[in-house]
């Protein structure tokens, strides 16, 4: 077999083999095959596409790739979830939680932030001492005590995404729907939960800019599981304006605790209520999404999602103090507060250009090797659908870079769009994919 | 400027500017753009093209990549030729003596063979002693002798082109009629003669499968000559059958001479006249095609041809007794007639076949390391439109490696397509593409 025929095949827009998908993504590994050739097949699958079958063969071949994590001897039910990625997404870190304390086991591995949206990981390495490299039995020993953890991929889950997403990324081949359900459900399948809820995410701070794209990713995704005989369920939520308020890496972490204490933003705590009541429904712990929505609204108005994530941060090796007092984060050298230079009502707020903003202020990376700064980042004063007048406060910069600050106000002043319309029609989810296909949330 | 953007434009079906065609070029023969960017990229226009302006920005980009030859100071009208190759294909070897002998000046670099189709250089290294490597000086103090010289590339000679058709033809990406012309047009504007023809094979020996693709293909490099002003002359020929009967490295070279003496084969000898007699009529040696071919006739049939074919073996090194005496080029160890297994008329010899028995034999390359053997390869004994009875000998074998007769002789078999069908309409040359367009061939 040649990797050129495989390529000459996808190029004239015929079906690969499973043999064919095999043979590509075992050889990229073991290097047989270089990366000038896979990425000529890669732009072909971008504008050829893959078929269903072949999106299902692609993620099991990349599956096979590496290790498979076998969380089998864990009692109860166990779930996953995902989000495609946004611009102050800190939802794992209020969701899990509330999850946990209701019984449910999750084994969360994520990953690291790159350009304008930010990594989980990034987010929990603000708390002073929290470890996120922990072994196989340490995860095991944590889920059993608190019910979940959340940690780094182990460096053989799935190799052959590791070394194509590298390859997309620097080839413009990132936006293909069928490689990133292929990416995302190799990795949540070789994570070994039974239950996975993705969170995809739609507007101009995600990868996926319509509805329309975002229903397709969810239901592709949707059918991989089924092909693995696991339980998926998406979710498409808006990510026109960034999520809550904070963005940047410890701003989000106490957005998170404030949350879980019960003064979390609107948007950012329905969210979390919503995606928590989904996985007791998608579980059968409740019958219905009013119950789900109930029982996720006690965890936090209870304390026990707040005592769960104590327990986390203890048992991860972080220092768990930061829940009660914020000052023992690293606090930055400039805080400047943005004011608007206009009056009205508040149209949207670009997460793109804010993700941009939070970047240059030092809270994310432009490159794989560029150091994070976790006290960075912009706090949003006002959100969508909010009156403001001209030099009203609307943002708040941390950063550590003075140079920035002159640029960094213009990118969020031209992120805000303030005119004269009222009740702008924002929905914050949109609907949702499983195997019945897409229904519209109204 | 980055080159992620640059496919990222191109793979939206977008113009690329001058800025980033250069851009491209450069950073790839500099090395600051990797491989499998550059595959990407050329994926990318694979399947969204490139316009005229894109496609001659190109070709300048790659021209200004290495050196050009300046001839300017031979005198008389400079002229190159180019073929886009095929099986049998032993033109030059022909033509250049008729040009010379009638006052024109051809400095012809040539290529080596790869696949099924042969390189002029390696037909030429069957004559011992015969030297491919000249220095500038040499090349011309050769062409004021006698006229013409065909020799290899100077090394920097549009690098640019060396790197991408390497990187093409590992990647699907050789069959993209604009890269074609970018990569014959930069190299022969780069070589600096004032006219070219060229001779654009069609058929499944060849690069163009269809006459449409062969006639865009000529319109394109017509074009980029325009815009570098060089008067440029495409002819389409067939490459559906060999061209002549001989094909493999010094069994071409005794027919090219068979030819310069008057006795080559029909086809063969009637395009070496027609190109020759195109060549006459574009640079204005003569006013017509018919006063050109008589002036090419003239040449064979006046022995001066052959005399100028004589000389050239000599100035460049080679043995010129050849021309007499056949034998002294090498034998080979086992030469095998091929019968006809049936009775009837020959509606066509499948010329990629042909070119991969004689492959096979030993007369090409399957790698660029791979040795020839200069005596091997096959001569066909009867051509399209010829009666053949069952048992009569078809083709000739020419071979040392005993081990490979039997699938060479099962592939020559199936390359004869025998039915009942006679008067075959089988055209030679298709038609003429120059400044007014294609015209066809009657």
């Amino acid at each position: 077999m040649l990797m050129y025929d495989i390529i000459t095949k996808k190029k004239l827009g015929k079906e690969l083999t499973k043999e064919e998908i095999n043979f590509f993504i075992n050889g990229y590994v073991n290097k047989s095959i270089p990366d000038y050739q896979v990425s000529s097949l890669l732009m072909s699958i971008w504008f050829n596409k893959l078929n269903m079958n072949e999106t299902i063969l692609l993620t099991e071949a990349m599956i096979n790739s590496g290790d498979t994590v076998d969380i089998s001897d864990i009692q109860g039910i166990k779930v996953d979830k995902h989000s495609t990625g946004g611009v102050g997404d800190k939802t794992s870190l209020v969701l899990l939680p509330i999850l946990a304390s209701n019984g449910l086991k999750i084994s969360k591995m994520s990953g690291r932030g790159l350009g304008h949206t930010g990594g989980t990981l990034d987010k929990l390495e603000s708390i002073e001492g929290f470890q996120i490299n922990l072994s196989e039995k340490k995860i095991k020993e944590i889920i059993n005590k608190n019910g979940f953890v959340i940690c780094g991929q182990t460096s053989n889950l799935v190799p052959a995404d590791k070394k194509l997403y590298s390859l997309r990324d620097v080839t413009a081949t990132v936006d293909n729907i069928q490689l990133i359900a292929s990416s995302i459900m190799s990795k949540k399948i070789a994570s070994g939960a039974d239950y996975i809820l993705l969170d995809v995410k739609v507007g101009n701070g995600a990868f996926m800019k319509n509805l329309q794209d975002a229903v397709v990713l969810s239901k592709t995704m949707v059918a991989i599981g089924d092909a693995f005989n696991k339980k998926v369920r998406a979710v498409i939520t808006n990510m026109y304006e960034p999520l809550g308020r904070a963005v940047g890496n410890s701003l989000e972490v106490i957005e998170a605790v404030e949350t879980l204490k019960g003064n979390g933003p609107n948007d950012f705590t329905h969210l979390c209520l919503f995606l928590a009541a989904n996985i007791f429904h998608m579980t059968g712990v409740v019958c219905n999404m009013d119950e789900g929505l109930k029982k996720a609204e006690n965890s936090i108005n209870s304390g026990k999602a707040l005592r769960y994530f104590e327990t986390f941060i203890n048992l991860q090796h972080g220092n768990a103090k930061i829940i009660k007092d914020y000052c023992l984060f690293d606090k930055c050298k400039y805080i400047t507060k943005i004011n608007s230079i206009k009056s009205g009502n508040i149209q949207n707020i670009d997460a793109e250009k804010i993700g941009k903003a939070a970047l240059l202020a030092g809270a994310g990376r432009e490159k794989k090797e560029d150091n994070i700064q976790h006290s960075t980042g912009v706090v949003l004063y006002k959100k969508t659908n909010e009156e403001v007048s001209k030099d009203d406060c609307i943002a708040e910069i941390h950063t550590n870079k003075k140079e920035n600050i002159d640029s960094i106000t213009k990118i969020i002043l031209s992120a805000f769009e303030i005119d004269t319309n009222i009740n702008i029609n924002k929905k914050l989810i949109y609907g949702i994919v499983d195997d019945n296909g897409f229904k519209e949330y109204k």
